[in-house]
């Protein structure tokens, strides 16, 4: 384990924040697929930072290059490699952080785990910038889903407090979600622009929730118990920095329901297996029930803010306070949105493949 | 992936409900370690049925057998392995639902993915049952913990809208947990049985949130991204029947609180780092940070209820409606309780063989 | 990794020569497919020790009892587990060799590896007696694989420097195997059975080579790099104790050809792709190619002999003579025949259910 | 598997030979260790073609760029991924090869398998250009290993029926193997260098064998079964194209053996436990004894060779006369004993850092 993840993919996440380069390997795609690079560049832009007000101004242009593994726009079996080079090369800026750990960064863990030989500068490889490779990845494998006519879409559930219109757990809204600020409901949208604002302005930072969909499965995606589809998609979501929480249908809810509200009964719609409510978020048994997959990620408040903390010097081990310096988001949710497709979308691709093949199916 | 697990660790869980055994082996696990056959089996007492009022009257007597990988009350390097025989033996009580899917259940999945070739009885391989050889696993890992000083508990947070006092995240109160029923609050567990036996008498069932706590781990554990403690634990927890979110420390409460609130700030209390909150429920980077380790999981209602519910006929293809016959648990929270601490352990056992030497430390 | 092996594949062996028993579970077969139990128990037999006069005496019958996995014949998509009862079980004869390795078997490695605490007995997990547990899983993958139009046979090339008549390599004799002692000519058969019969008269023991083809094989099994066939099936093959070299095709013959005469030109034969010569073995880049797979096993001489052999005491760290008793093969090649056959159904077997669909037979 | 190797380490390999850049991603190295850049160069430029007269007139100049996981020269605990610019980038040389394959080369079962979207120019990620990443990885862990005090090294055993003098199985002669041209006995190499020639005035190409030592391992690397160093070791050298054979110790030379000369007895020298012979070649049970650890490795002749073979029309099913153009090796055995050596190093260091604590040593 650690930065590489799948079962019949093999996805290898490289780079720090401020390194040579940041990127990804991709081991294990079926040959002959396509590749839109313009879609793939525009799924990488809604990450992007610096392009509106509520988001960091420290600009990155993640243009990839690819290595390996394409040929003409399409796979070609090879494992894919692609990379991003980083502008904002290392500075002498994070030195301290080898001695007075930021809270609710990885220093103080990174600091002890590599007997202070990790590289601080931005966050080294716990960067949230790691996000972009994922991207690269999910964003071809977003491609290779549509093509099997099965999409991935997300939604900024809430941000400090204000929350959005949920998705439809049957019928999810994909086509309604914002282009440029992802909320169904561009009411709440406005006052979650608000809300960061305001945090901004008090050199603080908010979190949220993000809400993902995937529709167009059919049954029996996934595996019984640690291959189930939670679990899948859990892991690879809480790779995603500042996730501190998954669920999955009513998710937490279900301690307030009893099974005879919590069960979603089936019906026959159009010659279609259907349940009448989806309070299992398409999983039953780890396995896809054919309704839509519906899980949401809690994603805690960037913890880079401007008012003074409490820390301490590790080498002195005394208490010492701290202000961060630098460009921060105030709130990382709407860049977060994407990568949470992302991860989606290569969790629900690999447990695709690593299906097996059934006796009367197979061969 | 599919009903193995871990990293060092080889976990391999097997059987179904009715067949003619379940088990496991576990694999990585290094010589000389003692396993004490006693403690064991009353931590797998805790998870049977049939001992009380608010669970199933089906007796289980969960006495495994042994196979290999003990000598003399120690692991000898050879993989563990060990087994429950099945008592209740399979009947034809469960062959309509190859026809008749139960809601909430996996069987219709479990019919499309396997083309009805699965193990219905009992719900076959995606049973409840199964989890008594993951407490075979989890109950001698807790053990090992122990003898490193590190200490797994859990206790019920919440059943059917009745919620326990929380765990102290930096001192979560371990030995106040109730030994028969695992709560803080012992009025609020007399409440939770009130809850369950009213379901009971109403042919229904509720739901309910575990949370669970490591303490004495050191910093240091996990890795990034992918490797990191949060998905090592939801991978192992979604592999519990019925658990529908996963969440650490603060969890989805992040979504409500700003980066200053969020942030756990910093101190040294007796020589040693510590943060003066626990936000983050002891996990930065994927990485323990020396704070007690916290999570929560919430286990859906027990999808077997009494009450008439909507299903189909699968071979029809029509609606028909479904009536549940048998004995079952009107809430399976209680008998969860050991099921997550032993998730728990094997992921943080895991995690621990699986931690690099370093530069310094190495060879 | 350990006694774990697979990729789309899952199995896990497990137990000691005299502990209480020995099995293995295999997960992620797929489920409708049957299990001809008689075919199994004699393709186990053949194994089996004590049947003839050029083997063991020990008697061992090996009859597996299935523990989970399969349902009315068929597999039912839940792991497949099984194990065999030990009769022989632990006495004290094997307390010494805590002190006094045996010359060319795991005592010495076992007993630093796991600091005394392996079980010694009958050589523990290191016994040959692991390799039943293999053949009940790799007699269950040939059963799948003949289905499929895919067989696999082997024979002793030789022993003791008596050689049989190797495989035809375009067209290997599966056929023309004798059922009793696995040989093609029965000649070479019966010297070799005056070899065993002079090293067991002797108190010695004498090695060997087992040639295994696998045919019906498609273009395209096995990928590129570590993923190759050739990796897969030495892996597993490795894991068989006293296998000392693995080769495939014209093997470390190449070293004495030139190219012109090791490559196999390309020829249409009844309208299908067929090579004039199979120096590749039927692998090129790690996949197949169409034509018969061949490898070749070195088998050492069965490390316990009589005769008086140089040694160590560990505790006192001084020379001392060992004297082996008890009953012991004077050559454990023919019974490794079927183990060979085991361990190339599984490599084969799994790495066929790993193939990746492609862009135009997938989905 | 596919491209993807280790147990600890994660090495991911990816590249065609004519794409935009070859490279490795290694995860999983604990942090802190050094990296001696001129030593990894020189070590790379062993491999490296166009440097003499037995080898390809084809300038490589194999700079590889570090885009990740290092520091001020140590590893820093983020995985390590570096990648080696292709300078002859793809021509139009190659397309015939979609429809007639080379025999001997991966050309027929790469169309099958990727459907003809394979990336055929210069054997795309087939080619032996890949072993360069291979080197890359290889010989970071090289460095590492002697910091432990293990060694590796080659050297050239045959080459078309001329053999060199083998390692003293005891007392490998590491420091004698010449710098440039790695043999033991110069003579011999010389007879090697005048059968490369004279294959290459024919036309045609040569096969060889490489030994390969490690010594200074401790008793107690590797594991049982699956995980022994044999099968690790294979399955990383079978990784190499063009290898088709693998032995250890005595290899095929043990079917000749009887027990009584093949058991390595074992003595005291200076205190320690050394054996009296290594036909073991340093492994028992899967697991390392102390000495050194020895195998053989067979490289086929090159399959590019300049006479007529016989190959065929994909598209057209029918038989027609290939003649291959281009400048190729007639011998790839000098340039392959630094890949077997990087490869035994990764195999060598994944093992170690796989090793489990015991109860004694450990935490």
């Amino acid at each position: 384990m650690s930065s590489t993840y799948g079962d019949t993919l093999k996805l290898s996440i490289f780079g720090q924040s401020h390194g040579t380069a940041i990127g990804m390997t991709l081991d294990g795609v079926p040959a002959g697929l396509p590749v839109d690079m313009d879609r793939l560049r525009r799924f990488l832009a809604r990450r992007a930072p610096g392009q509106n007000d509520w988001s960091t101004p420290r600009k990155e242009g993640d243009e990839p290059e690819f290595l390996s593994g394409l040929l003409d726009g399409r796979t070609c079996g090879a494992p894919i490699a692609a990379m991003i080079r980083n502008k904002n090369t290392r500075s002498g800026d994070y030195e301290q952080l080898h001695d007075c750990p930021r809270p609710g960064h990885a220093d103080l863990t990174a600091q002890v785990k590599y007997d202070g030989y990790q590289d601080v500068a931005g966050g080294g490889h716990f960067s949230g910038r790691l996000t972009a490779p994922l991207c690269i990845a999910g964003g071809m494998c977003k491609q290779w889903l549509e093509e099997m006519g099965i999409r991935i879409g997300a939604h900024i559930a809430q941000i400090a407090g204000v929350r959005d219109v949920p998705f439809d757990p049957l019928k999810p809204q994909l086509d309604k979600v914002g282009p440029v600020f992802p909320v169904l409901d561009g009411a709440a949208g406005a006052w979650m622009r608000d809300a960061i604002a305001q945090a901004r302005s008090d050199g603080d930072s908010v979190g949220g929730i993000i809400e993902c969909a995937v529709t167009g499965l059919p049954i029996g995606v996934g595996e019984p118990m640690f291959g189930g589809m939670e679990g899948r998609i859990a892991q690879i979501v809480y790779g995603v920095p500042a996730v501190k929480g998954v669920e999955f249908g009513a998710g937490f809810g279900v301690a307030e329901l009893r099974g005879s509200q919590n069960n979603d009964g089936y019906a026959i719609r159009d010659g279609e297996v259907v349940t009448l409510t989806n309070n299992a978020g398409g999983i039953l048994g780890g396995i896809t029930n054919g309704q839509p997959l519906i899980f949401r990620a809690a994603v805690k408040p960037t913890p880079s803010i401007y008012t003074q903390q409490q820390s301490i010097s590790i080498h002195r081990m005394e208490e010492m306070p701290l202000k961060i310096q630098g460009r921060h988001d105030p709130c990382i949710v709407p860049r977060a949105v994407p990568v949470i497709e992302a991860a989606a979308a290569i969790a629900v691709y690999d447990a695709i493949l690593s299906r097996l093949p059934n006796y009367r199916r197979a061969y």
